[in-house]
């Protein structure tokens, strides 16, 4: 087992950063050594610069810590880190995690460094073999560190469905999403706006699922990934949900299965978190439900403590080959969990 | 203008029954004669029988009718109708309305005939010919009245986008659906079902969309429907909204056409009821919404007094020709207003 | 009648004043001639400007209606206006109502002026002789204009049912609300927080209630307005509602009446906006409902279009003398709509 | 440590059956052996007569279970238990429940048995000591089990702070309560009813809270219990919450004590199942929050595993002595978490 690494969690005030910090309570290969946000959070106290809108309680030990200013400099005075998870804003992100890529392995949730060609963009149970990218992004860019990047949440739950798919010729992707509002992050989604409605839109939502996939389950070739050639396309909608994406599927595969062998597929399939019994990796990636009426947000969101991927309502679709619908945690394993088990993985094949 | 036609409502009680009620209260044309309904129902006041959801007050004198049992003898004991509104339970309506259909023009919100090949399944600003096939009906089961059906709530709005689409070679459509509670009547879906949660299932509503589509668009060759060839997929979820189904929409259509071209056949969308001026005829049975988060279900459900279908987000699809989302009132547009604007149809043309 | 009036909307893009443009489309009396907001909207088209979340349609000539700054040099610029109606964060209100009151009428919805002693706080059914206060602040303050100002929404709706139970010798009110969300405005409470929830604070509210109603009851004796003698205690709370402010209200009277007295005395209130059929005026400010469940938000919020305030649960109490829920439509009547009735009371009675 | 108890659970299908099933799942002294409901789901599946609402999975033995009529041949004949559980609906629970306890120890969240004179009505934190009331039961009626109740969800959590106010002179409690969903068990609430609304009315519960405390807070003086004296009034809504009761309460204390000497009391407050350290005893029964606007449902109904009431707002009252709120779970501390308590009580005091 590896020894415990000290960890710095920028944008620690934010939705995803307070998941971060739930996932990490009690976590046997990381400890929080650092919370890192805006200048406007600097310097005080947790409780105080946070919104905390986890429903379990805010660690008092947390709550005590002084926020550091999210940048090297600050981050290093606050104390000895091994790596840093971030979950900055898009924009902020970029120069930011490269300042710290240049000593520290970072794990990213932002989308500022995704599409990069060094850059791996990690679902630990898919692409695990992408993390070969990182000698070359540090060659590249003369880092000692690095930067991997977590996809988009509505991506990493599609995404894990479709790996399985891949071996039966997938070549289409049709999908509509019911989002949850937490994907907005806080203060987010107004309660007038969604109150007895949804929004049938989300700023770039669709643009990342239909480029993001197909890095995901591109091929490695030892210095490069090579995009997987199916084609998505995505219609995304913001649901009155807390918690956990709905995601209606429909695929092209072109040895056109069976319903059952499908199935099969999803239910068996397991990734090198299984085998290498990563803490935070569920036993089950996709679990398969037979009900008539599951997946449901609120009754699965939370299989696999969160980073299980639910699948039901399996059929054969008379334009495509298969529909399906599938369900995650949004800000589990489609945010802070998706960087706890990037990082579980890093460390070890002993990258971080 | 035809002189005022007497109504009996058919399952009066039920929830597209009291829109009934609501959307005839003042109507030109129609006057409420008999409301009928189940046994247990029958001879009470509707004000003691039913559990009036509308937003509006129960008008007066609607309260005070005593309810009669929906068969054909109990009706014309109560009252002397002229024609008859259906919204019977679908298990139902098969037996009674055919009962009805003898003597009286029924226009059925239920599904059990709509299928049945000399049954119009009428949107009177899709397919107004469809009337045509009362004679042969008439002729087919000997009856001196008639039964003509409306589709499904969520096809009759997709429909209505789709009949536009039809000039530039409509092969495909695939649709996942986010339609609103009232679709389950009351007391309908549980809140603990539904609160902070998605149900993906709705029981046949996948079916019909699927097969009612093409009837509806099908060409009459002056004895029968032919099916119009192209194939529909369908997913259909249950979300957190009071009325008005929402869909998003993506269609193949041969002639590949330019998403101002699609823009502006909606806009330009008119049909017999609109130049028949009609009483319940929208002025735009389309509505073309332009702004980036629109059609929402709480903003756009009462377009042209809820007998409109907003369309929005219109763009081109990387993988079928374009996608859309197109939002119907269910309960109007979908339920009682169909019925409304058939037999308004059908008296124009000296039916009823 | 009196001539139209050009009336000018101090915040005319937040909740309040939106709802203000929506009541004046049409209004006999007044018509508006300047959007006025904070020097972040001023300049910009009203379309831009405002983040429009009324149900109904922005209407097409607001839209394009350049916002001018709320400040009286900007306004009179932009046109040439009778009277003004305030909906100001309170924040911002104080100075600039002051401004405007030296030359204008001013009907506030702000908090700034209400506890001023020579300041009307007015609900034109309940003490529209306060409006006397006009020329005593007039002289006070050298103004040719003058503020008048409405009550907090939740107090609104309370005073109203208070009016008619003074004549019992009312002594105590105990209250606990369960307010709409529209209550705090756009974007007002974050979906995350309310969703599943209760959140049992408002800021100041329970101040407001406490204090508000002792100057809106107290009677006015040709110089200045003299407390009324009755303490309140009240408990607020925002519910997972839109629109429509529900109270559970206690009240001790040292008559003793029985319910049906109360009953009648509610049922029987008007003021002098009945008589004098003032255009906003409902014809029964009090709608008693006799159903065992009623009122609620959703079904009762419009009646008297908004302007309504619903009673119902009317029972003795074995602590107090009596219990009651009351629900009034906190943008309508207790938000823009009071402004607007308090506007035409004033014209009516010649001081606008 | 007492040995392990086999039970038997009556109303196992319905809501509150379904969490004693989620909390006696690896309890130390109780094991379930039977489940029975009503007829209908006699001789079924589990899996199949329930409809399974709890956000965690159906176990699978327990899925497996058949389900026995509820009556004591069929219990008899299912299996072999030592206490029954009940959560009967009222109506039926009356004689079923007496005809148990002729043999068994019957542990009763229905409201048939709790006001007879011989019953207690319990909750062990606050009254253990009726417990004493058994044998004199026994006596009366010649049973070898017994029959004791648990309080109404919405009086539960009230009369546990009741209990350490009892110290400065209680003598009036005025009460408004926003309860949730899942107190109305499942189907329960129409979705249509309670999305964006509130519903004023609870049959029969405003009685209940306004009876109860007076018997939970009443003093046992060897042969009987005497009511407590202070008068309480109700005011009773259903809010659109999952889980957790939120009560604004308003108390007047003959002593008049400070909000700090108060905030003490329900800090330091425990009970026997503290002092004995059931298994289901939480740490602090009442835990009070310091926030503005706390305690809320989502946040602080699972409190000490559900069964810690939440207090906050803790201030002066203008009218009465203090005005707080309090949040339960109304399905655990409420609910089947306080039959639980209960009869781990009676098993620890030698009862059961």
């Amino acid at each position: 087992m590896p020894s415990k690494r000290k960890v710095a969690i920028l944008g620690a005030t934010g939705a995803i950063g307070q998941r971060y910090i739930q996932l990490l309570q009690g976590h046997p290969w990381f400890q929080i050594e650092v919370l890192a946000a805006s200048e406007r959070s600097a310097g005080k106290k947790y409780r105080d610069a946070c919104n905390w809108t986890m429903e379990s309680e805010l660690p008092k030990e947390i709550a005590d810590m002084t926020v550091a200013d999210a940048n090297v400099e600050a981050v290093q005075k606050a104390g000895n880190v091994d790596l840093v998870f971030s979950s900055l804003p898009g924009d902020l992100a970029g120069p930011v995690e490269e300042e710290f890529a240049a000593a520290y392995p970072v794990f990213s949730k932002a989308s500022a460094h995704r599409m990069e060609t060094d850059v791996p963009l990690l679902i630990p149970e898919v692409n695990p073999d992408h993390l070969a990218l990182i000698p070359v992004q540090q060659k590249n860019r003369g880092w000692k560190g690095f930067i991997t990047t977590d996809p988009n949440c509505s991506t990493i739950q599609m995404a894990m469905t479709l790996k399985p798919l891949m071996q039966f010729g997938l070549t289409q992707v049709m999908v509509t999403t019911m989002q949850a509002l937490s994907g907005a992050g806080y203060p987010g989604v107004p309660s007038l706006d969604i109150l007895d409605n949804v929004v049938p839109y989300i700023g770039k939502e669709e643009d990342k699922m239909e480029s993001e996939s197909n890095k995901i389950l591109g091929s490695f070739d030892g210095k490069a990934v090579h995009d997987a050639r199916f084609v998505v396309s995505a219609s995304c909608n913001r649901v009155h949900v807390k918690d956990g994406h709905l995601e209606s599927v429909f695929v092209s595969l072109a040895q056109n299965p069976s319903v059952e062998a499908v199935a099969e597929a999803f239910r068996s399939f397991k990734g090198e978190p299984q085998q290498l019994k990563l803490p935070s990796a569920p036993e089950n990636p996709i679990v398969v439900r037979e009900e008539a009426n599951r997946p449901q947000p609120r009754f699965d969101r939370d299989a696999g403590k969160g980073m299980s991927v639910s699948v039901g309502r399996l059929r054969k679709d008379p334009l495509m080959s298969l529909k399906y619908m599938c369900l995650g945690h949004n800000t589990i394993r489609g945010g802070a969990g998706a960087g706890v088990l990037s990082a579980e993985l890093a460390v070890a094949k002993g990258l971080a």
